[in-house]
C-alpha cells in the first residue's frame, strides 16, 4: 500500500512556491485575530478540550451556505472528511469510484480501507458521462469539481444528472469551488445522496490550520459523525475557521484578486505559445513548448527542471495522458506571477 | 455502531470542571509563545501547509525520550494515534484486545473497523494476568497504564511479561504516565511488538491543541505512517507541542504540584470515609459513602447529582463493577480541590 505523496514543502526561504495551490495572501485579519484570541494571554484556554463537534465553526459554515447545522460536519482539513467518507461508505466489496484524473489521495484512502477503486475517465473534451458513473458499481463516487489537476469545472446539471442516476453516495469535492463561476451546494438540498466537501486551505488561506467540512443530508452526517475522532479539530483551528467564513468581504476581494492574476498568467503563457487549460481554480494546467521541443512529458520535465534552477516550484502529473506533458502552476502574488512568466519566457526562448 | 461519548464540556463559566482530566494549570509559557509565533504578526504563515510529518515536534519527542526520530509518529491527539493503530492492525478476523475496564474509546474505534473486541478482566486486586493477554487471540492489545478509569499503575515487569508472550502488537497507552512513578518507554527499545502512546492533553495542559504521538519500532511507525492523513497536525499544534516537550522544568514543577494536590484530595476523602483507589494519574477514583447510604451505584449517582447542584462536574463509569459505585475526580487547582472537598463534606454530613 502506497502512502500519498504531498507536494514538496521546502523549509528554507527564497522559493517561489507554486506547487501546492496555497493562497498567496495572508488569511482574513478576523481569522488571525480569532486564532490569537483562542490562545489567550497566558494560553490557559489551551488546557481545555475544544468543542467536540466544532460547534461555532459549523454554525459559521451553516450560515455561509444557508443550510441547517445538522447538515454540516467539520474535519481536520477536508482530507479528514474524505477519509471519513471512505471509512463509512467503502471497504472490501464496496468500491470507491473516481473520475480519472483527479485527486490522487482517493486511491490511497481506499487502499487503507481495502476498497477496490473504479476509475471513470474524463473525456478528452474535459467532460464526463453521468451514465458511466451511474453504472460503475461504486458505493461512493468522487467528482472533484472544479477538477484537480485539470482545473476545469463541470456543469452543475451534469453533476445533478450523475446524482439522479447513481445508486450510491456522490461526493463533490469542492476544494477549489470559491474560484469557480458556480458550485453544487444547492444540490445538497435536492439530493440526499450528494455530499459536498470544502476546505479552508485554498480560498481562505488557512492550509496551515487544517480545517474543512462536508455538507450533506443529516443521515449522512450522522454516519460520518460516528467514525470521526471525538475532538478532531483543535481550538485554534475551530476559532479561525469560524471567523474566516464570516468574513465574506475578505473572501470576495482575495478571490477576485487571484482570478485576475490567473487570467494575466494565462494570457502571458498563451503569448509564449504554451497551451493553457481554462481554469476555474487557483492554478493553471499549462503545456510548455518551444522551438525544437514539442509538447511531451520530456519537454514538461525539461521546463520543470529549468524552473527549479530559478527556485520556482511547480508540479507535474506524469502518470495520466491528459496531464503528462503539462505543468500545474499555482496562481501566486503579482510578483510571483511576474517571476514565473519571466522564467518561462527565458526557457521558451532557449535561454537555459 | 455507537459513537464515543466524551465527557461533558460545559461552555458557560462558573463550573468546577473535574470530569475530563484536563490539567488545571496553563501550559508552559514556551509552548504558548511558540503557538503565537506560529501564527505570526499577520498570520501569513497560516496560508502554508504545515510540515507533513510534524518534523520539529517529532524531533522534540525523540529527544525527550532519547529515541531515534524514526521511532516517533505524531498524531492529532493520541486518539488519532489509537485510531491509526486499529486501522493498521485490526479488522474483521483481527480482534482488538483490551483490559477491562479501560478507555472506552477502543471498542468504538474497533467497531468502526469491524474488528471484534476481546476483553481481559482486571483482577479485583487491580492487577492483570500476562498469560491471559498472551492467549487471548487479539491482533493488537491495549494496556492503559496507568489505567483509566481506575488510576492504578501496572508494574513494568508485568507489561514486559505480556509483551514477551503476546504474539501481536502490545500498545501501552501512557496518557497519564507523567503522573506515575515509572513508564514503559524503555520497553520500546527491547520489544519490537510494543508501541507506547502519549498525549500532551493531560500532563502538558494542551488538550485544546490535539497533540499526541506513538513510540515504536521503525517498522510499526512505517505502517502507521501509510494510514495517517498527510497533514494530520496543524502548524500551531506542532509548534506548541515541540516547545512544550522541551520545557522539562515546567513539566516537573506542574506534575509535582498536581501530585501534591492529588494526595491532599485523597487524604481529605479518606477522612470523610470515602474509599480512594491509589492513583498514579491526575485523577482519583473514589467511592462516596455516608450514614444510611452504603457504597452502591445509587449512592454514587446521589453524590454526583449533589455535586452537580454545586456546579461541580465529575464523572461516573456505571457499567463496570470495579467502578460502578465510584466517582472519577480530576485533580484540580488547590481552590478547586477545596471546593470539591467542602461539597463532599456537606454531602457526607447529609447537608443536601
Amino acid at each position: 500500500m502506497a502512502a500519498y505523496t504531498p507536494g514538496e514543502q521546502p523549509q528554507g526561504s527564497g522559493w517561489v512556491k507554486l506547487n501546492t495551490n496555497e493562497n498567496p495572501y495572508a488569511p482574513s485579519p478576523a481569522a488571525v485575530a480569532a486564532a490569537v484570541a483562542a490562545i489567550g494571554a497566558d494560553g490557559a484556554a489551551l488546557r481545555l478540550y475544544p468543542s467536540p463537534d466544532s460547534r461555532t465553526f459549523r454554525e459559521s459554515a451553516a450560515a455561509f451556505h444557508a443550510l441547517p447545522l445538522e447538515q454540516v460536519l467539520a474535519g481536520n482539513g477536508s482530507d479528514d472528511v474524505l477519509n471519513l467518507l471512505i471509512r463509512a461508505y467503502a471497504g472490501p466489496g464496496r468500491p470507491v469510484g473516481m473520475l480519472d484524473p483527479s485527486y490522487s489521495l482517493y486511491p490511497v484512502l481506499a487502499a487503507a480501507q481495502a476498497a477496490p477503486v473504479i476509475r471513470v475517465p474524463i473525456n478528452s473534451d474535459f467532460t464526463f458521462d453521468p451514465s458511466e458513473i451511474a453504472k460503475c458499481g461504486a458505493s461512493l463516487f468522487f467528482i472533484t469539481n472544479p477538477n484537480a489537476p485539470l482545473g476545469v469545472a463541470f456543469a452543475r446539471e451534469r453533476v445533478a444528472a450523475a446524482a439522479a442516476a447513481f445508486p450510491g453516495l456522490l461526493v463533490i469535492d469542492e476544494a477549489y469551488a470559491a474560484f469557480a463561476p458556480s458550485d453544487c451546494v444547492e444540490l445538497v438540498r435536492a439530493y440526499p445522496n450528494i455530499a459536498v466537501t470544502r476546505t479552508l486551505s485554498k480560498s481562505h488561506a488557512l492550509a496551515g490550520l487544517r480545517a474543512g467540512y462536508v455538507l450533506a443530508h443529516p443521515e449522512v452526517i450522522g454516519l460520518l459523525d460516528r467514525v470521526r475522532d471525538s475532538y478532531n479539530l483543535d481550538r485554534v483551528a475551530q476559532a479561525a475557521a469560524a471567523a474566516a467564513l464570516s468574513d465574506r468581504t475578505w473572501l470576495t476581494t482575495t478571490v477576485e484578486r487571484i482570478k485576475a492574476s490567473r487570467e494575466r498568467l494565462a494570457a502571458g503563457l498563451r503569448k509564449l505559445g504554451w497551451t493553457v487549460t481554462s481554469s476555474a481554480t487557483n492554478f493553471l494546467l499549462s503545456v510548455p513548448v518551444r522551438e525544437g521541443r514539442p509538447a511531451s512529458p520530456e519537454t514538461g520535465m525539461h521546463a520543470f527542471e529549468f524552473l527549479r534552477t530559478r527556485r520556482i516550484l511547480v508540479r507535474r502529473f506524469p502518470s495520466h495522458e491528459l496531464t503528462a506533458a503539462a505543468l500545474r502552476i499555482t496562481v501566486g502574488t503579482d510578483a510571483e506571477v511576474d517571476a514565473f512568466l519571466a522564467a518561462a519566457a527565458d526557457w521558451t526562448a532557449g535561454r537555459g
